[in-house]
C-alpha cells in the first residue's frame, strides 16, 4: 500500500496508525478509529482496510467529514465517528482510472483504498472517484442498561494491554449522578471510578475514565484480561452504594 | 537502522515494508520482497534484513534491478525476484567508506545495509561499493507435480491471517485447463477456486488465486494454518473431476 | 501521538524507534534506547512512552544531552544513557502552553510528551517547558561479580529473537584478561566468546559480544530463550579454564 501511495503521489506524508487490530475485527478498528482521527491534522487523509467482505459486493468508500476524507470498504468501520460526525459527502469508489489497473480480488488495501487515497492527497476531488451514495452501513451498538440503583455496561474491546474498554461514557455515567458506586465484573469487586491507574496498588483491579471517555477495567502493572478472565460482552455492574451498607 | 539512514541522507524517505518476517526464515522474506518490491517507485532502493548468517563469510551484496537496487545478504533473499528479472549490475558490498567505522560482527543491518543504501540514495553509484560479481545465493524452489489428471502443489508460506499460499501459479493452472477439479488438503475437501472469499460462508475453507498469482487456501474470516491444522510443505492435492463421479 | 506531532509541526519527520518493549517493562526501554539513540542525527527529539506511572506524581521530563532532547517520563527510562552520558539541561514539563488542552489520566504519550516533541521540533527552547530540575531517577543495576578465577554475570533482557544479553561489557571482560574461559549458563556449556554466530553450529548454544558490546548468549539460527530455558536474572558463570583440566 505504501508502494502504491508513494509512487501515485510522491510527497505523501505516510503515518501508521496501527497494525494491531485482530484480523478481520471491523469494530475494533471502527474504535480505534474513533480515538485517533481527531488529534491529526486538518485535511488528513484517513485509510482503513479491516475488510473481511474484500471481494464481495460490499462498496469502497470515501467519505468526506469536515476537512478529513475517510477511505475504507463500507463495512461499518466508520460507526463511532458517525456517532458524532455528519459526513458531508459519501461517494461509492468505483472510477478505474483511480484504482490499480490490475485489482486484485483479495487485497482492495493495495488495488483500490491505496490509490484512490494517493490520489485525493494529490488533489482529486473525491466526487470525480464515483457516484454519491446516501448512507453507511454501521455496526449494532450496544448501550449500558441504566437504572435507578445500577448502571449495566458491556466490555467492547481490549487493548494491547489487556485494559478492557466498555459501552459506558463518562458523560453518561455524571449523568447518572452516583460518586459512591460499587462496580463488581464478573465477581470480582472492581476499585473506582478512581483518577489513575496510580490510586491503587499494583495488581490490583481497578476502574476508571480512559482518555477516550469510556469506563475502563484494569489491572495496575497488569493485563485485566488474563487477571480477571474476562472477555468482550461482559457485564460490568455499577451499584449505587447504599447509605446504610 | 532509521537512525543511521537519516544522518547519512537527511532527506531519505524510509517506508517500513514489514516487520512481521519469522526470525531467520529468508525463504518468508523472499516471497515478502517478490510481492511488494513493484509497487513501489522506479528508482526506491529495498533493503532486507533477513540474515541469519550475519557474520559468517556470506557476501553482503547490492543489485541493481531495472530501476531499482537491492541491498541484502546474498543469502537467497531475492530468489522469487530472480524468477522474472534478471540484475543489470551485482556488486560485494565491501568498501569501509560506506560502511559504518565501527562494524559489529551481528548486526550488518545497522552496520552495513542501511549505510549503503543511505549512500545510494544520496547518489553514489553502486560500482563504489566494491567489486562486480556473477551471480547471487538462490533458494531451492519447490515446483508443483502435474500430471494429466492431477496436480499436487506444496504449502510455501502463511501470512499473518492463518491464510496458506501454494507454489501453484494461476498460469500454470490456467495452462493445465481444468476450470473442474476436486481440492483436497491434508484430508479435508476445498470448495475452489472461487473468485474472492464472499463465495463460501463464513467458517468455510476455500481455495483462491491470491494478488500474487499463488494458489491460496483460506478460511473464510478465519485462519486456514489453524482450522486445518496444516503446515509448510503440507500437499495440496488437485484432481481433474471426472464426469461421472 | 503521531497525529499531534504532526498538527504541531507539520514538517517533524517521525521515526518509529520500537513498538517491541513488553507492556511496562522501563528496563527494556532504557536498554533499547541507550542502544539505538546515538545512530540518530543530531538534533533528534526522542521520545520514550514506557510509562506504568502515568496518572501519578512522577514527573514528565525533557533531558538535554548533547544535541539530543529526550521526553519521557522520569522513571529511569534513561538509566543506561545516564551511565556515560551528563544532561546539560533537565526540565520538568508544567506548562499548559506545551501540552494539549484537554490531558488525559491515562495517556501522556499523547496529552504531554507528543506536544513537548513537538514544540521543540518547532523551536521552542526546553526552558520554556517548565522548571530546571537536578536529577533523573535512575533503576538499580547489577554488576558483574568478579573474582581472580570467575565472573558471575546477570541475564538483563532478551531480544525478540530470544538472544540474551547480560550486565558484562566487553571492556570489563577484556580488562579481566582471560581469553581461555568456560562459560556455563543455567547447568548448559556454552561454546565461546566467539566473533560471530558462524562460529558454531546451527542450534548450538554460543556467546559472544553483541553489536552494543554486552555479552550475549545465543543459539545459532534458533531462541536461546526457549532452547535453554533461561530468563531473566539467571546467572551466566565464566571461569578461568585452568591449564591442567
Amino acid at each position: 500500500m505504501k508502494g502504491v501511495i508513494k509512487t501515485l503521489c510522491s510527497n505523501a506524508d505516510i503515518v501508521d496508525l496501527t497494525h494491531g487490530i485482530s484480523a478481520q475485527d471491523v469494530m475494533q478498528g471502527a474504535i480505534a478509529w474513533q480515538t485517533a482521527w481527531k488529534f491529526f491534522p486538518p485535511g488528513s487523509i484517513h485509510v482503513g482496510v479491516v475488510d473481511p467482505g474484500v471481494g464481495t459486493s460490499r462498496l469502497a468508500i470515501a467519505a468526506e467529514i469536515g476537512e478529513a476524507v475517510f477511505i475504507c470498504p463500507n463495512n461499518g468501520l466508520l460507526t463511532y465517528i458517525l456517532e458524532d460526525q455528519v459526513p458531508s459527502r459519501i461517494v461509492s469508489i468505483e472510477n478505474p482510472e483511480y484504482r490499480l489497473a490490475a485489482t486484485s480480488r483479495t487485497f482492495h488495501g493495495r488495488d483500490v483504498f491505496a490509490p484512490a487515497a494517493a490520489h485525493v492527497a494529490a488533489g482529486v476531488d473525491i466526487d470525480r472517484l464515483g457516484l454519491r451514495i446516501d448512507g453507511l452501513v454501521r455496526l449494532p451498538l450496544t448501550k449500558p442498561v441504566v437504572s435507578t440503583d445500577s448502571v449495566i455496561a458491556q466490555i467492547v474491546y481490549f487493548d494491547v494491554f489487556g485494559n478492557a474498554y466498555t459501552d459506558l461514557n463518562e458523560g453518561e455515567f455524571t449523568a447518572w449522578g452516583a460518586p459512591d458506586v460499587t462496580i463488581t465484573v464478573v465477581g470480582t469487586r472492581v476499585i473506582g471510578p478512581v483518577d489513575s491507574y496510580g490510586s491503587v496498588a499494583a495488581g490490583d483491579p481497578v476502574a476508571l475514565f480512559a482518555s477516550h471517555g469510556r469506563l475502563e477495567i484494569a489491572v495496575r502493572n497488569g493485563s485485566a484480561r488474563s487477571r480477571l478472565g474476562i472477555k468482550v460482552g461482559d457485564a460490568v455492574q455499577i451499584d449505587r452504594t447504599s447509605v446504610n451498607s
